[in-house]
């Protein structure tokens, strides 16, 4: 909490780390250490996991020393699922467990996004990931497919994959925030979001929102401690603004008492 | 003024620190304290008044020791208007004010563009901020409005706020540049910025002009020495380039020597 | 080569500095010395061309040790095309040279975006820079013209900047990646694309690429090691990731060993 979180009495009752709802997923495209630190030090508290995204971790330069830094100040990391679906592609599983122990990397993302493994391969790694002992997040969606997923089928996979040991699923938007709950114009397909919710325990669901439009949105829908993924680190700031009524767009909403 | 400018003899006639016209406005959302002392280092002398956008200030961490660079390198800063109108709200100006005091902010923007006041009020509290020693601006627009303003409504609410006791009115447009004196593709309502300058000192109204093509049409109409606010960090220098006559878009009118 | 880079035994062929294709080039726009001490501690390897943009060297504060730290990691670096442009089109080369000396840069990109100066100018000014010892790139595009270029037109213009000293040929797209072989909504005109690269050895071209679907394009068209330009300082370890086939995007395509 900051010095001024301390002198206003009228802040909304959002949620502290260790949370179990109002998550915020951060992804990081390759910071240097610098602005790692900054990250850290601005927003470290309101960060509960930070992907270093797609796989970007193989190429980053000093990636020891800023992996420390998340450590330091307590911010869950991990790699994205494509990462993971390459070794997968590739059936060289036990060479990314060498790299995850050798990085001290104790969570995974189980995706299916670039490579089209199945749902019974998906649900097996699943598995498989949960056993090892990491702490285990899956994402639904349907970038590389020909035809868009029926909302059936996405509450299907999301009932099997929290059976299966996911302890939270990710629903896909891609970093541009264009596809799964989005239309191709970033504006939110509503129907689609009430029938996943009617299904799903909506803290075991984390929405990707990268635009603004859509935070608030989601905000607006579920309240301030809706579980929000894909945050740009530029924008984790402004989003805790958001959460806390501290920015036009849910303004009236936190003033008006609705959490 | 950098060593490479002394080597240039064809640079236009740009005012400098302590500026009466030409003023840059830049909005930080968030900034970690290595970030900050770069945009320092790189661009103080471009930087009159630097914003913590909205309601950021209160969630960045390592806040006071961000403020002291900023002190340190003599950029004048301020909190975003929708964090005073969170205390106008609720009738807790006086919190507002120890805020202010005890973290050393001097300047005040009053806006109305997330709750609804009304004019007699905005009035009110501008001159509570001038008597109270801050210096003043404030912003009209229509940020939340359920029509928009005439421009005759423009007019009269800036004439009013600068007699006031504001400084310099600023002519919203939100981040992402889209309303105000824009039009929804963020192109410029030019009969409406035409009627707001035949009205109002041009030296007295600060144009928020986060996108570049906003930034050039602006410089190209009124010179370069214009004020423009919601500048992000990350374009200063450009920003900079660009009223120069160092940026293809004004490369032809300073070369021809229309300032 | 980073050490999660040694433990992955998939990765495609992708060409290391001193490269002779596969280029990429960053743009940097008045990064502060904590971002690029970052850049280069996490992508040196990556980057083949820094460009200060346009006129930005001007105005950023801390250049001499913005400098120092690109040489250190080995970073060749220039100024903008539009920097040179401005003196030529005063007729003060000779400050130009001298500028150059005493910041130790000694590459150039000769361009006529903003200056029309004529292509019998421009290929004496390529012929001047070259003879003067630097590393010379030139620019062909259509940014301030009344009409577009054919690309008959193009091609003649490539062929004979790279007869006169040009080592590379960048194809224009503007920042924001619109212009010279994109559509005005950035999508890839293909046909011109075909016809440059049926004419001029592809290794000599660099395509600006500011957009992540025109990399994407250009990568699933040329191959991994295609020349790209353009790209901004926080998508450099992504575009490694893209060019790597560890991104959504380019996964396929290596997977299947399509380089």
């Amino acid at each position: 909490m900051t010095e001024m979180m301390k002198m206003i009495d009228f802040l909304p009752p959002r949620t502290v780390k260790p949370r179990n709802n109002g998550y915020t997923m951060v992804m990081d495209k390759g910071l240097g250490n610098h602005a790692t630190e900054d990250l850290c030090m601005t927003a470290a508290p309101y960060i509960d996991f930070l992907k270093l995204g797609f796989g970007t971790s193989v190429f980053t330069g000093g990636l020891r020393e800023k992996l420390a830094i998340y450590k330091k100040y307590g911010v869950e990391m991990y790699v994205g699922g494509t990462f993971l679906e390459a070794f997968i592609a590739r059936n060289k599983m036990a060479d990314f467990h060498k790299i995850m122990k050798e990085f001290g990397i104790k969570m995974v993302e189980v995706s299916d996004g670039s490579y089209e493994m199945g749902q019974k391969r998906k649900l097996e790694i699943i598995k498989e990931c949960a056993e090892h002992g990491y702490f285990v997040i899956s994402e639904v969606g349907n970038k590389c497919k020909n035809r868009e997923y029926t909302r059936e089928e996405w509450v299907t996979s999301m009932k099997a994959e929290l059976t299966a040991g996911s302890r939270v699923v990710i629903v896909e938007a891609r970093e541009s925030g264009t596809t799964g709950i989005y239309n191709k114009d970033g504006s939110v397909n509503k129907e689609m979001v009430d029938y996943l919710i009617s299904e799903v325990d909506p803290n075991k669901i984390m929405w990707e929102a990268p635009l603004k439009s859509q935070q608030a949105w989601l905000i607006s829908t579920f309240g301030i401690n809706v579980n929000l993924g894909n945050i740009s680190p530029a924008d984790i700031i402004a989003l805790e603004a958001l959460r806390n009524g501290l920015r036009g767009d849910t303004f009236a909403q936190v003033l008006e008492g609705r959490y």
